[in-house]
Order: structure tokens, then sequence, then C-alpha cells
């Protein structure tokens, strides 16, 4: 009985979701900013890389940042501390993912009228985040090293709804056995579209290309 | 609205959920029975550690496993050829967690009268399994080096419900930095009883210390 009260209640969610999503989407559209979701297992090294390709573009687009957390704000000071754009913090109280109502606030709450790009920071998770459309333009998923290549069979839906698959920590297959080639026929199956960056944000090798790719997209939709 | 009707939904479950894994427990006790839920990230090495302990303690105590994934067979096909003990798959149907109902269900599967310890391998999350009693006697958390030393501070249900704390992949840190003192601290602050086991399953370096724990625990259920 409460599993079938549950799940009538998720579809509705969803469905509300669904609408809210395309109302972001609509409103950013219209101010030409470009929405960035990222997405990954905790500690799969996204606040590293966005760093990293922040200090790339931030003389090049105006960009904006919104952490998500359970109830921490260590990555909003780092982001910020790291690179001096703003950002911003928002905390799901608990919550597993964001969903549209939750990001629409967000991106008010850290004014996009005067940016060219916001990227959100997801929870670290690789099943709830992957429900819930944000608005996003693009989604961002990371997968490390460490975490191995059979991630993509075990959380398909993640690396079905992604757009752009970051591997990170490719600096640390001299201790982990990580199958590139592996990792990325198991996405292609899921995800025929899919577009790969193996790189090192530590090391700073590859991270040229993604930041070169995202510069691209975010420059077409501000035209 | 829709968030109201769902926390409500939410309350309901999980008070359903406390009962049920209260008469699990009470279940388990009688057939004296030890039940272990281990839960992490993704990748983290719930699996290879899973292995390595199990083929230390299979000839001192019946073992089954019990594998659950959103909706993959990978892990259990592997746990069973690396160590030849029964082994079940739970699959979720893409839910991000176990609760006292299924994991009930699962014992009842894989037929619990003749064992002595049952292994959950939980749901790669730390987020949602943590909020679901599963009507385990213990639960051990799994932290690998390369998620970082700060994982604590972000996912503090997860740090504070678990009972003892595994760092796994100590090996890495080789690559990565990971303040073995730090995480300590962070989860003690959580959760006071907290009791730690760095190693490293691949290299085999501390995994008899663990074993050893959790056999007097097995060994204290069966009296």
């Amino acid at each position: 009985m409460a599993e079938l009260r549950v799940i009538k209640v998720k579809q509705s969610v969803l469905a509300n979701n669904d609408s809210r999503a395309a109302k972001l989407r609509a409103d950013l559209k219209e101010k030409k900013v470009f929405f960035l979701n990222v997405m990954s297992s905790p500690g799969s090294g996204k606040t590293t890389l966005l760093i990293n390709l922040i200090n790339r573009l931030k003389d090049k687009i105006r960009i904006g940042v919104i952490e998500a957390d359970m109830d921490a704000v260590v990555d909003a000071s780092t982001v910020e501390r790291e690179t001096g754009v703003r950002t911003i913090q928002l905390n799901t109280s608990g919550e597993c993912h964001l969903d549209a109502k939750m990001t629409s606030e967000g991106i008010e709450c850290i004014g996009a009228d005067d940016l060219d790009l916001v990227i959100l920071e997801n929870i670290g998770n690789l099943v709830c985040p992957a429900e819930f459309d944000t608005g996003a333009d693009m989604s961002m998923v990371l997968l490390s090293v460490p975490e191995g290549d059979d991630k993509p069979l075990k959380y398909p839906l993640m690396f079905t709804r992604g757009n752009i698959f970051v591997f990170t920590k490719m600096d640390a297959t001299i201790v982990f056995d990580f199958d590139v080639e592996k990792a990325k026929q198991r996405i292609l199956r899921l995800n025929p579209q899919a577009t790969f960056f193996p790189l090192s944000a530590k090391k700073d090798h590859g991270v040229d290309a993604l930041a070169d790719y995202l510069l691209t997209k975010v420059q077409q939709k501000m035209k």
C-alpha cells in the first residue's frame, strides 16, 4: 500500500517538475544564459574540475555557480575563494537530488541577468539526480578512474541522461585499472550521442578540450 | 503542495519501515543469524572488500550474500564466482535504497536458517540508504581514499547511522591526499561510538583486523 502511494506521488512530482524545467529553460533561452548541470558520485572531483574550468573561462564569459549540498557549505566557499566568481549554496535539507523548483530558486537567487553561464554542482549521487530534469541546457557527468569502468552498467539512468561524460583523475591509472574504451562502449550502448573528455584536473591534462567545447556551446547561446 | 504530500507519505513509509525492520531483527535474533549491511558511494570497493573478507571467514562461519543493484547482476555473479558462497541478487527497479521489506524478502529468498552471517551489499549511494533501517545488526560504511576525507561533512546522515567505518584503497594514498585522522575526527563528531578500519583489500593490508572483529561479533550472536 505505502509503495503504491509513493509511486503515484512520484509520478505527479515528476510531471510538475517537467513543466517547471520547461519554464526555466524558456526563461534562460530569453536571457541567453547557458545552464550546465554537473553530476557524479561523491568524491569524483566535481569541485576540483569546476575550479580549473572556471579559471580558464572566467575572462571570456561571465560565470556564476550554484553549489548544492544536503547541509554543508564547504564547496561554495572553496569555489568562491579559488575562482572569485559569484557563488551561492543551495541546501536540500537531506534530499538526495535537486528538482527544477529548487534550481529555479537558485537561479533567481544568484541573479542570472548579467551572466552567460550558470553552473550547478548537483548532489554527489549517481541515482536520484538523474531522475529530475533541472532545466539545464546540458548535463555533464563525471566518472572518476578509482570508481571503475563498470559504473555505467550499474547506474544506467545517469549514463543515459547525461550529455557529456568526463573521465576524471586519469593520473590515477597508475594505481587503478580503468579501461577507457570499455567505459566509452558501455556508455555509448545507453547513449549513442555521448561525448567524452578523459582528463586530470589536478595534473592539468586534458582540461583544455573540455573548456573549449563548453565555451563554444555557451557562445552559441549568447548569439 | 506536491512537496507536502511527499513528506507525509515519506513519514508513513519510514514508520512502516521501522516496524518491519524490528520484526526482521527479532526473527534473526531467534535464528541466531548476524545481518551486516554494507553501504558506500559507488566505486568505493564494497565488492572487492567483501570477496576478501568472505574468503577469510567462510571456513569458520556459514555466510550468505545479498547483492542489491538497481538493475544489474554483475556483483552477484562476481561474488559467487570468487567465493563460492550462496549469493542472490536483489534488484530495486531504479530505487536508490533498500528498505526493510526488500531486505526481509531477500533474507527469505536466500534462506537464512543454515547461515551464521548474511551480508547485504546495499546500493552505492551516500544519501538514501542511510534513511532506511534495513533490520541489520550492524552497518559498515566504506569511505575510499580517492573520495576524500571531507565526505563526512557532506553526507552526515550516512556517517551518523553507520557503526563501523572502513577506509578503503589506502594504497592510493601515494596519489591522493587523504588525512585519516581528519576523517576519523569528522566522523567521531557525528558518531562518538564509531570504530575504524583503514585497509587495502587489493594489497591485502589491514583486512585481518576487520575480519577478526566481524568474526567475534557473529560468534557472539551464535551463542
